[in-house]
């Protein structure tokens, strides 16, 4: 394969406002011969983060994109060569593989390199069993912590955390209010997903729609978006209140740092916690969250959605899905078929 | 005393920004027969607090402030009448005894009536011992928890609760910064209570002396004051920091709330948590915490101030000196002397 073509998105320019084309460069390059310990991988599936839009930009819990640096993206593929005793070829592999065709690797990065265990469709592998679906986990049952008939708000609920985090709050017993952006949205939540009550942000008042359905406070407030959301909600909790905070997409591609949430001192009058954690620290429980979550999903508990795309040279309008808030469910995009088969298909429905 | 004048400050009006003497109404009226249960109390001391600015705006953890109503204040007096079989004249009592010269109490209001152990000096039993000591004892300790070798950072440092709050950190062996406003603060600061390092905010560039401070970042933010400095510390956590909320004095007179801290998504890089939290939860461990105070006092590990005026008639002055910063330690006003005798002198020095 040395004499093969990987086509590759690399950081162009750090965005200002929302990412576009103009922020990546297309290039081509051979690939590569691998060495001992590496593996080639075949890319398949793009997973779209919006934890991408703060690694463009500086440093965060990892460092910064360099400008010129191949897209930094989870990904799943499938290794087609190796010559690492872990891996063999036909293998389906997760890891920090990149906006790129193919990719080598050695499973020493940030992202590690975890095989997809047999059987698993690859989309439900990078989605409610994957790093979203466990992020929604921990976020909620080792942070938020809701309590049987505790009053649970979750914030870009229709999306790939924020869905998982909601119905794990159900299975826990508690109230569910989802907030999610149009009707298609907040349908799924109320129909598919079970919440108790749904909120659209985009055609109601958020503070009047929190006090209606929250007549007692919010006990959990799970957040992804922050913004003007956070600060209704922050002025609306219950005592003893936990927000677990997982993101802040509201102001990820502000040009000026947004205001922060001026109810903050609702804490100290609600005696509640505001606390904010990355999945990151909870990887070696991974296979815990992921056993959890896969037969939560065989049981008919959590409904999930992924939003497949189609197309390399479609990246970076995929990732700009996530911030106008296209995307129903996990956002993936599909850049290629397994070259040596293998692939479950998808449960229908 | 049916014929003795009681001397009151009633809330007027609802401040706009700094509370002045023009919210408040002086009323004079005769001092009533005490029924069966109640005590008859003259009023010794004030206590000034923050909190009773936010009591005078709205409810917040408690009812706001009726306007007509005396005006709330923590205070301590002498029983001088009692039919109540849990008191008697001599007495020494503390509770929300209100801006007046004397008071009918039946220990049943929010605040309570407790008694002052004998031989504890009032102002002592006013500041390290009471309320502003305690609060600094369960938040330091309960919420904030710092570990030996953890930099710990205190705004509102030569305050009431701040400064009680740095020493607690001191003893369970972290490096304290104090940040404090004028020379006179911080040079008690580092002199008598023994912070490793002050901040003057009134002189130097927060942001610039953390940084000099807190090289490994912060693992311990008590807030007194939120506004810019809370979030210059937000900026600078350690990982799996904690920020105990106990206030927010720097905005408590702003016309519209101020902007919250924008950098609270380094709550989510840093994992770290921002808790508020009252005291008023801790009061069944009051004596706990008030004993051990007290014996940190007599073995010289913690130092304190108080700051006392004189005559009623100064008490809406009294309390603008809390938000210009005037006050070193804990503010009191002394409004008379104890009609029955009795009263513990302070400790000299």
């Amino acid at each position: 394969m040395g004499d093969k073509v990987n086509r590759q998105w690399r950081l162009k320019s750090r965005p200002v406002g929302m990412p576009t084309r103009e922020n990546f460069d297309w290039t081509e390059e051979s690939v590569a011969e691998i060495k001992d310990g590496q593996v080639l991988i075949r890319n398949l599936y793009f997973s779209f983060d919006p934890t991408q839009r703060g690694w463009m930009a500086g440093p965060t819990y990892l460092p910064a994109i360099e400008i010129g640096e191949v897209m930094r993206a989870g990904a799943v593929g499938q290794v087609i060569e190796s010559k690492n005793p872990g891996f063999e070829a036909g293998d389906f592999v997760n890891g920090g593989l990149g906006w790129q065709d193919s990719c080598i690797e050695d499973g020493t990065g940030p992202m590690g390199l975890q095989k997809i265990p047999p059987g698993v469709p690859i989309p439900m592998a990078m989605s409610v069993m994957g790093l979203t679906g466990v992020t929604a986990y921990f976020g909620m049952l080792d942070v938020a912590e809701p309590k049987e008939g505790d009053t649970v708000v979750v914030s870009g609920a229709a999306g790939a955390t924020g869905s998982i985090a909601a119905q794990i709050a159900k299975i826990k017993g508690a109230r569910v209010i989802g907030i999610a952006g149009g009707p298609d949205k907040c349908a799924w939540l109320k129909e598919v997903a079970g919440l108790d009550a749904v909120i659209d942000y985009k055609n109601e008042n958020i503070g009047e729609a929190l006090d209606k359905h929250c007549p007692k406070g919010i006990n959990v407030y799970f957040d992804n978006v922050g913004g003007e959301i956070l600060n209704e909600c922050l002025a609306r909790l219950a005592l003893n209140a936990r927000i677990a905070v997982c993101g802040a997409i509201a102001s990820y591609n502000d040009e000026t740092p947004p205001p922060g949430p001026s109810n903050y001192m609702n804490l100290v009058i609600m005696r509640s916690k505001m606390e904010g954690f990355l999945v990151l620290d909870y990887l070696d429980r991974f296979g815990e969250a992921a056993m959890q979550l896969g037969q939560w999903v065989m049981s008919g508990d959590i409904k999930f959605q992924v939003d497949i795309q189609e197309g390399i040279e479609n990246a970076p309008e995929t990732f700009t899905r996530l911030f106008t808030g296209k995307n129903l469910g996990k956002q993936l995009l599909r850049v290629a078929e397994a070259p040596l088969g293998g692939e479950t298909p998808m449960p229908a429905g």
